[in-house]
């Protein structure tokens, strides 16, 4: 772990993609914010609260906590100037920290985006409803379009096959062929007997078989069906999606294109910049416009009703798996449940099991929404679910904490509430729970690093794996996978851990040195393990920053509402036009930062594009940017006969002396951009599959 | 005026700009949106809301009207449905004329701006905030800086002078040359004696010297000063605007450089379309980024403050202005004050005058805080005043007759009341207001429209100024010139009609033809003042059409909300969920216009630029695009000089063959666009002042 924690953050970047060396800034970022705020807070806000003796009098039962806490300054105190500068104080500080972190990642954007590497997507721009035509196919339509309006930039382009039935018959052979594996491998260890099999449904029944035979005749049968579907999906027009991956002979006309509108109608020709070919997710391409705005719309709506509603299908759940109507729908079951050890075991777990259940599944479920709406890059679909992620948790566990009730009942009850009870009713609640929230942090915070480092999780499922599914080297590979680091379940749990530092620095301080420690911890494990366990599977160039800025300037604006809320109880009402400036000035202060640095994570200004093209072409004379770029954007399952070579391309490159030696398993490598990149840029012969990075 | 109304469109255009054409399309719109509308209700909503007898048994007293409305109908009844199933069918109808208004005016836009002319801003791009340089000019660097980073496409540029001292200069001279004209003239009519004038303060005291000699003398300082400023500002590097207007060979490279980002630092080297030449605001062109967000957060604090605070100062000067304190003040008044009738009309007139006064000046005010804002175009300067000034009449006119106090005693009551109360309060007044809102219709409405075609307020304004200020035959000139439309006035009346239709449409269908008529009447009045009287100042092609659509969008959303309130109190909440659906789908509905259509007013697409590009290059070889892009975007100031030719042309264009015959008083002809552009293109030589439409 030493090790992990030397490495320098230019190699780090090398080693683990921008992503994850930006994803650590965010634990950093909490440091920088909450170090300081922490040393004020308990220089000054706690001898403030400290020296009162308002709970002592109310006669109320009261913690140690809560005598460091602002509920422990009389009502109409002047003391309360106090906590009103500190809230200035604080906020100044957060948006000084928040505008320096987005001008250094904007910084490291800009300079990753022109590092020295060649990638294909820097080349390239991903058009979308192609109108169709009568006269032209899609490609032919394409080409000319191009050669029409970007005369002298057009290089080539790549149709995109709608190989969605051609990929899952590939899958299927896969598994098939694991199968004939397996038991090869089985007759080599034991040459006596053939293994057979049964025919019939999951190898239970049926006719038995001589398996080997079998499984190579399935095999070659598939194999026969694939090239037959390949045939079939290039040579028939049907199967071409009316989209396209167009490449420019320099990097200034694929900024050019990408940034402009094409045609006359905002709804044909839609240009963007091409994800990086992993990142592209396959399936969402061919969504014309108007199914794409009302796919959105239904997804709103539904996220709306998941959000405040998740708790009546589960409620209906619990209702119903109680061990009577068990007992009543599985009569057989009835003398096991009878047994008094499992009757408590059952009426222990089954209330909370449906909620755990959807509780683990969410994520999963909101991916699958955001796959809906219709983004085109893994990158986007990560994105979108972390903000909804993030907007569940802020509904459901931190103000679902604060004030008891579903989601829906504090909705309602919001809605026949004035404007102004709303801040009031959830900050009276704030400082009553801060011991809930100290233990919270701990259980989901220090215990969920803790977890993390000795990787439990992923160590259960892998030896269940291992007993249950595993039957070759490949599978056990496959097993042992570690996955990446889960940037839309990441992510949102540190916000809230944002979000309750900056609520409770006013409130409660006692609060800030358990965030502190969770930044820290989580730091240093979340390092260990970008560099040494998790793999990369996409490069978006830190393009989530600007979701990380927003979701923390708006839990900064919550804070703010909080505290006006909660002073106002405290009849410190002379303060409030001084607190209602705080949110208009962080919302200026977020418009401001969003003119200045957002265009650094959405455009791609011409004089970098035009510096870097100028730099090449002196360079280097004779390139072959048309062979470089000519497979970059081909559909994956076309690619899979070539998988053994890049395998072994893999391979060489873990080969490579290190500087750092690291730890990770997984020949699923992480620096994946080279893949598709070249270093040494004279080369110019067609070469995307083995390359050094 | 039947000639006016028999004017096809794309001649009105030729005449009177797109903007006209576009914005006379509005008033049409309300009669298409408004006219079924109101055929349905007759039909179907009054028979419903007659058949009751609710008001009759209430006791209340009520008035035919009512008797019409939804207040008729019993609390809880079934009839609600036909309001409801109303609601959606007006909400479809409404949505399906805007939809296709909006497609209309799009492509309306596009054509226009493909059409034939050359126009300098197809060409230019204004460049801001340019950075210091140490070892070049601004002038070098930003030929420098466009060579390297669009090295195909850069022409030239115009850097922007400060010249605003240099205006007060030129304009000082016209004042003074007009009196010089005054005297002589007076002489030439009498020249037995020549005419004197004092030196002193206004000429009322002082040494009294021969008036020719004195202003021919005054003429001929200003006019060396002039020349010296001149000079200085040309010679004078610092005098220089960190701000250009390129050039480029093709639309295609200006279409290109204003819709990308040029440099790393997204607050350096800002490009947009450069407005038309005479649209040009040319005070704003050099507040660096920093300011202009700061200047922002002050101009909508202090539009916050206007609205919902105006009426402070105003009370407090209406407890100032009474005939005590006036008699306090000035004591040699009082035996005048005290006369009977005197007395009665101040004490009749001075409430309401600080009111009317500031009410007059409103726009103003508005206008003069975009301007601090930093718009750089006239037409954006007032498509921002139109915002303004729609939500302050919405706050303190619709709102501020519905429900009675000040805008900010109602503020306060919305904040501390619940949020689903605030509709139903307001809803529940609707109904009672329908007598009043026909009332305001006639005399604000459809007597304005009647002063409009009488000119009235001009035509007293001219004699004020006929008598008081008008010396010579140049000063009678701008005394009668109408001045242009005003769309930042203009519209934002015509959607407060909107905003009535549409909130009374379900509730009060009786208010529907009193809309209908002032939509019909003020058509056929401003069609026939836009081709007769108005100029035009500028042509933005219609940009101010995604402001029109939004707003009617908003009026809808209003319109639902308030029905749900109403229906609500008369306990017919079955509906509810229903009536939700309504402002959602809206509100997608909207999202789904600015996605489709927005573009066209924001963006100019790449393949229109392309055609044209082509098109001109195979019929004219030989083009002098620089030499016509040359001296376009010229500071007004350096300009004057060439006033005289200007006005030749301007009168030969008056000469020519109308094919329908203007009324025009006015010498300065609207159809500005052939003053830098050109029809006859083959011609080479620099003509940037006199050409043909």
């Amino acid at each position: 772990m030493p090790a992990a924690l030397q490495m320098p953050e230019p190699e780090l970047i090398d080693h683990a993609g921008l992503d994850s060396a930006v994803y650590l800034r965010i634990y950093l970022l909490g440091l920088k914010i909450f170090v300081p705020i922490a040393i004020i807070a308990f220089t000054i806000m706690v001898p403030v609260n400290w020296t009162n003796n308002t709970l002592e009098h109310s006669g109320l039962t009261y913690s140690g906590i809560d005598k460091l806490s602002i509920s422990n300054i009389p009502t109409a105190s002047h003391r309360f100037w106090t906590h009103l500068v500190m809230a200035y104080a604080f906020t100044f500080w957060t948006c000084y920290m928040l505008k320096r972190e987005y001008e250094i990642v904007a910084a490291m954007r800009l300079y990753f985006l022109a590092s020295e590497q060649q990638r294909p997507d820097q080349f390239t721009v991903l058009v979308r409803n192609v109108p169709p035509d009568r006269d032209e196919s899609v490609s032919e339509f394409v080409e000319h379009f191009f050669l029409v309006n970007h005369p002298d930039h057009y290089l080539s382009h790549q149709v995109v096959y709608n190989a969605n039935k051609l990929s899952e018959l590939v899958n299927e052979k896969n598994k098939i062929q694991n199968w004939l594996d397996f038991y090869q491998n089985k007759y080599a260890r034991n040459p006596s007997r053939r293994p057979s099999v049964k025919t019939g449904f999951l190898g239970l029944w049926g006719n038995s078989v001589d398996a080997i035979d079998f499984y190579t005749c399935k095999v070659e049968r598939l194999s026969r069906d694939i090239s037959a579907e390949r045939e079939k999906v290039t040579n028939n027009s049907k199967s071409i999606l009316p989209a396209a991956f167009v490449s420019f002979k320099t990097r200034w006309g694929a900024a050019v294109c990408a940034q402009t509108q094409q045609s006359r109608n905002p709804t044909m020709w839609l240009t963007e910049w091409a994800p990086e070919p992993r990142d592209v997710y396959w399936e969402n391409l061919a969504i014309p416009f108007v199914f794409l705005a009302i796919r959105r719309l239904i997804a709103a709506v539904s996220f709306f009703f998941l959000t405040f509603f998740f708790m009546i299908p589960i409620a209906i759940v619990q209702s119903l798996a109680n061990i009577e109507s068990i007992e009543k729908a599985l009569p057989f079951l009835k003398h096991i449940i009878e047994l008094k050890f499992i009757k408590s075991l059952i009426q222990g777990f089954l209330p909370g099991i449906a909620l755990k259940i959807f509780l683990l599944f969410l994520p999963t479920i909101l991916m699958i929404m955001s796959k809906f709406e219709g983004f085109i890059s893994l990158s986007a679909l990560e994105r979108r679910s972390a903000s909804r992620y993030y907007f569940f948790q802020f509904i459901n566990v931190f103000l679902g904490s604060i004030i008891t009730g579903t989601a829906f009942q504090q909705l309602n009850s919001f809605i026949h509430q004035s404007t102004n009870q709303i801040p009031k009713t959830i900050g009276v609640s704030i400082p009553m729970k801060a011991t809930f929230f100290i233990t919270y942090i701990m259980v989901d915070g220090w215990a969920g690093v803790a977890a993390e480092i000795l990787r439990l999780k992923p160590l259960i499922i892998y030896h269940l794996k291992n007993f249950f599914l595993v039957k070759t080297e490949k599978d056990r590979e496959e097993a042992m996978d570690p996955g990446t680091i889960g940037f839309n379940t990441g992510e949102p749990q540190i916000q809230l851990y944002f979000l309750l530092g900056l609520v409770y620095a006013v409130v409660t301080p006692i609060l800030l040195p358990f965030i502190i420690v969770f930044f820290g911890l989580a730091y240093v494990v979340y390092r260990h393990q970008i560099i040494n366990v998790y793999n990369q599977e996409y490069e978006s160039a830190a393009a989530f920053w600007p979701d990380v800025h927003v979701r923390i300037i708006a839990a900064l604006i919550v804070s703010q509402l909080l505290l006006m809320g909660l002073l106002s109880t405290k009849e410190a009402a002379q303060s409030t036009p001084l607190l209602i400036t705080l949110p208009v000035l962080t919302i200026w202060f977020h418009r401001f930062c969003k003119g200045r640095y957002e265009p650094a994570f959405i455009r791609y200004p011409l004089q970098e594009a035009m510096m870097k093209d100028t730099l090449e072409r002196t360079r280097e004379v004779n390139l072959n940017l048309k062979g470089f770029l000519q497979n970059a954007y081909i559909h994956p399952v076309f690619k899979s006969a070539d998988d053994s070579d890049s395998d072994i391309a893999m391979e060489e490159w873990e080969q490579e002396p290190a500087l750092i030696a690291t730890k990770r398993s997984s020949k699923r490598a992480t620096p994946m951009p080279s893949k598709h990149s070249r270093s040494s840029l004279s080369l110019p012969e067609v070469n995307n599959e083995c390359s050094k990075p």
